[in-house]
């Protein structure tokens, strides 16, 4: 019997082979296979089915948490959903090949840059098994061979689903080794994928803060970081109130358990005692803790005292911190200490306090009067997302095709010597 | 008495403190910074050959090598070099707030992706001191906070410059804390850095192959890797010949020590008796050691017979791995197995062998008929270059200023929530 590490490198060489032809497959290619990939997926709904009804039993016997089954259950209209994610992604146009830019220099050398995949993507994530077809689809059409770790809560679920993927595209031009699951439920597989250097080119952790961290702080293959979001939305002195609450409103309780959520509210004293009377009965009817600090109790009654550690939280959770401020400086220096750099929003009529908030505040995605919640590659029109980045190199926020290439110099030369 | 690894801390916390301040300085203000910074190095030039006098004389009494003495030796014309090249990056348009891309999506939000700073940059580099200034200049023209970490052997020199640096940026809008070097020599000094996730942006070693993997092996910070380049030249069946030896002289001779020259040469057989005796001999009288495979050592009798590690070396020297190759398949397969995905080149006349080559090599850059010595910056026309990367990820080939930003989404709303 071999090893986990030794099967997971045996898996990585063989996604490297494939990826040097998946780089060259065309377009039509490309989307030959996701469509073929589409048909199996549908073709073996039941047996994918099958295989999450047992996934699920299991985690209802070890006591998850409703939301987490909620996140792992396939039915048949999830299914069809990935089909059609397939298809949708066979739609977006191709980014390899696309020369970004071209010139001639003084040498006479004609220099471009190329669009080109990145070789082996891996993607290790956790519950919601729809992530094994869509980050699959994803990798493939930017010309990269994919290997994906799912959480073993979803182990069974996510080996049907890259069984069926698997047998689609073995009818077409898709190298063998092209998309692989490490099988492996055992937490040494992730230790081993992130030993993978020269193997694997990128891995990219979608999940939690502390799968996050782990991959962050022990991989040796670079890293794109995705997802804790500790959002804030700032209502100004001059904002219009009524559009102040219908943003907090939205950008807290609408999908509160998604990164791009509000999860601290900062009010400027100038509006707080309009404001906040006004909005906290409308959180609370829709099930929203509120934790404030002083100034916010004296006007809310409902809420708890916030403590420090309330400002860091990523609650995920119909939770809401609530801090006045005295100023737009203020607003600032606390999102600049506390925030994730995930997603920022301001209301406000003031010019210069828009101007100010989108210059100065360093986050992925920075908003005037408009909701938190639209930071997604589809509301950004990107196409669809294999993430949102909340860090600072190759890819910040939504993350599309094109965060899945790199590009290449290409130089034209008749003969030139320095 | 603080410990290296909380001086440390304390100085990156200082930087990016500064950070949010220079971010926010106009293009005007940082060049007038830069020329300050300028006038003060030029001001200073006998102190800093004074403390550069103790570094060679230090690293001639430990026995470091004439090469590495060569680097670290400044002089009043490399110190007149130094003022230049600030003043040359300040002239270089400030990429800062470019409006890459900007578009309306159906929501009715207006979406753009703006050009801002990294943040902390730290430079581990080794022996010349040449490249604080020039690290410095570019980090900050970009809307950075730099650190720098030096060498032991430069050490002098380096405080010495770095002093000069600040004192010319204290006559200016530069925020204290802007431009920082770690005085420690200590190698946990180094440790301590790549542990200062969170205050610390990116990390980009410049030096040996040593250096880097430690760096990339340890660090928590994004890390932009750079410059080991194990180069190829190949020349093709089809190839003119007498291009092919200005290109592998040039390549191998023209400064060997640098990372784009080229290592090991590929022969295709049909080409390889005319080539190789013409060759050869121009190659030795230049001091070029011949390293070469089985049918290279029937042509080239002075040559040495390669071994498995000369097809994986970067020499940095005058040595050349040579190899006769049966096709550009086996050509592109060799470079795929040991190549570093630096510099990669083909001399033919094929216009198919050219396109396969170029298409499908992996690496920075890709040349036809052209010599592997171009991966530069200045020569690419990106202005000055703060290294090479070999990485794929944010960066690929000479990195420019642009290299030392990122972007972010700005939003434009009117209220629009999801």
């Amino acid at each position: 019997m071999i090893s986990i590490e030794e099967q997971v490198r045996r898996q990585a060489q063989a996604a490297q082979a494939a990826a040097r032809k998946v780089a060259s497959l065309s377009a039509p290619q490309k989307n030959a296979a996701l469509e073929a990939m589409a048909r199996a997926l549908k073709r073996r709904c039941q047996e994918i089915l099958a295989a999450n009804a047992e996934d699920v039993q299991s985690a209802r016997a070890s006591g998850l948490s409703s939301a987490l089954i909620d996140r792992l259950t396939l039915s048949e209209g999830r299914v069809a959903d990935m089909v059609e994610g397939l298809r949708a992604v066979a739609r977006l146009p191709d980014p390899v090949g696309e020369v970004v830019r071209a010139w001639r220099v003084p040498s006479g050398l004609e220099v471009g840059r190329v669009r080109v995949p990145l070789g082996v993507v891996g993607i290790i994530y956790e519950a919601r098994p729809n992530v094994t077809a869509d980050a699959a689809a994803l990798c493939l059409k930017a010309g990269n061979a994919v290997i994906l770790r799912g959480g073993s809560e979803a182990i069974n679920s996510n080996k049907a689903i890259v069984e069926a993927l698997v047998q689609g595209a073995e009818e077409t031009d898709l190298p063998p080794g092209a998309i692989q699951l490490i099988e492996s439920t055992d937490r040494q597989a992730v230790a081993a994928m992130m030993k993978q250097r020269g193997l694997i080119d990128v891995l990219i952790p979608r999940g939690g803060a502390g799968l996050i961290k782990n991959v962050v702080e022990n991989s040796t293959i670079p890293v794109i970081e995705t997802g804790v979001g500790n959002c804030h939305v700032y209502v100004d002195q001059d904002a219009d109130l009524d559009m102040a609450e219908r943003i907090a409103i939205n950008a807290k309780c609408q999908r509160p358990g998604v990164c791009n959520a509000m999860e601290t509210l900062l009010v400027h004293r100038e509006v707080a005692e309009k404001l906040l009377p006004a909005l906290a009965p409308q959180l609370l009817e829709r099930g929203v803790q509120i934790r404030g600090c002083p100034r916010t109790l004296a006007l809310v009654p409902e809420a708890q005292a916030a403590e420090e550690a309330d400002w860091r939280e990523e609650y995920l959770d119909l939770v809401l911190a609530v801090k006045v401020v005295d100023s737009l400086d203020e607003a600032l220096d606390h999102i600049a200490r506390y925030g994730t750099k995930h997603s920022e929003a301001i209301v406000t009529r003031d010019y210069s306090a828009a101007r100010r908030f989108l210059r100065e505040v360093d986050a992925a995605a920075v908003y005037v009067n408009a909701s938190t919640r639209f930071t997604d590659g589809g509301q950004f029109g990107l196409g669809a997302e294999i993430g949102i980045s909340t860090q600072k190199l190759h890819a910040r926020g939504p993350m599309g095709l094109e965060e899945l290439t790199t590009t290449k110099f290409i130089v034209y030369g008749e003969g030139q010597v320095r």
